[in-house]
């Protein structure tokens, strides 16, 4: 139910979703696309993959996700949900099994602000491999990165939990683990140490059958984001 | 139960938020405020006002949010909650009395899909007034919010709606009514022209209670908005 490579501008629009199915427009290497591989996976819900190149986008791509970016759901009766943490949360909602985000509005309201502050984080692991690909002194966003990561280190020591959201894996892991999945692409993983509760997350996240399941090896991501680096992004590297 | 005079820095901290009584930090002329204390009338729940002077945040505000933004709520339990979409969605679900987001999860999706392109509406009403104050050529940012003025016009013909979410409002009209209450501050009122689904919708929005007892006159706003644009906001302006 998945094809693989990339649909580019100029191919047929898919056909509607086959009933039971859900379907997400994704890119195989993308991010923000994992965080509802894995809530797919996790929620053991019945779906199939369109990847979309994002260099050359499809003209029936935009028309329905006007942003134009992955992920994207659509629905055997054409409705259409993007942006990755409404689509996450869509998923949590429509399917009750294994809920990952908690009923209480509190807790919830938390994990929002989590995810707020962590959309700070984000912009440090492209701009570290970009200005030092430029030949810039990358220093500066290093120390603060690596003040960031020492953040999240002391929220699970504050917490004395496991995970960002207590002892078990919620939506609040999944919707940071595809970038610390990355880290050896992105030339931070030096950073994890010294954080060892952060450090610990990462190793117990690896453990996860969603991760497991969705996940790419660091030599794939470092030859991914090589092209991605050289304006040339390889969307269908490995296949 | 409101301290109208916002607090500045070296200002005691308020104390516990009373039994029964939510607290939210505010400055009066903020449009994300302005986002929760819609929801907050709207829903007719009972709520005291702090407001914070935002170019000198008292240490004890940074505390409770460490972006040192408004809007923040504040339970008489401690619990803390900001960004304004966090807090609406939070009041939205603590208080079920008139429920202002869809209970499906498609159409709350739809809501949050609409408030995610509104997002990038924000900018041009602060982008504009700021580059015409500074002697720039604002011809092109003005055709670009023109053009999304005609998309959120186009909107409301498809749907064949008064409001955003039907024909009452929800959650999105309130989200996005802050800043349509200073369109002459921001000098684009005349943009309204020509969408006139759109201007009608503003009209309806003016008779809103919850509209009515949050908001500013034009006069007011545009009052502010100057002390704003010299770089020295009043934010006890007509206290």
């Amino acid at each position: 139910m998945s094809a693989e490579k990339c649909l580019a501008k100029g191919s047929a629009a898919p056909g509607p979703v086959p009933k039971d199915y859900i379907r997400v427009y994704s890119m195989r290497f993308c991010p923000f696309a994992q965080r509802t591989r894995l809530v797919l996976k996790a929620k053991g819900i019945k779906y199939e993959t369109i990847n979309v190149h994002l260099k050359e986008k499809p003209d029936w791509y935009l028309k329905k996700n006007p942003f134009g970016l992955v992920p994207t759901l659509e629905t055997p009766a054409g409705e259409v949900i993007y942006e990755s943490a409404i689509t996450c949360e869509y998923l949590d909602e429509v399917y009750p099994e294994k809920k990952l985000l908690p009923s209480s509005p509190f807790a919830k309201a938390q994990q929002k602000m989590m995810l707020e502050h962590f959309s700070k984080v984000i912009p440090y692991f492209y701009k570290i491999p970009m200005d030092r690909k430029k030949g810039e002194d990358v220093s500066g966003p290093e120390a603060e990165l690596k003040e960031k990561f020492a953040k999240l280190n002391e929220d699970l020591v504050n917490k004395k939990t496991k995970f960002f959201g207590g002892d078990s894996i919620t939506m609040i892991d999944y919707m940071m683990w595809p970038w610390f999945e990355r880290v050896e692409a992105y030339q931070v993983k030096q950073f994890l140490d010294g954080n060892p509760e952060l450090k610990k997350w990462t190793e117990l996240m690896l453990q996860d059958s969603a991760v497991k399941a969705t996940m790419f090896s660091p030599d794939a991501h470092k030859a991914f984001f090589k092209t991605f680096l050289d304006g040339n992004p390889d969307f269908d590297y490995g296949l």
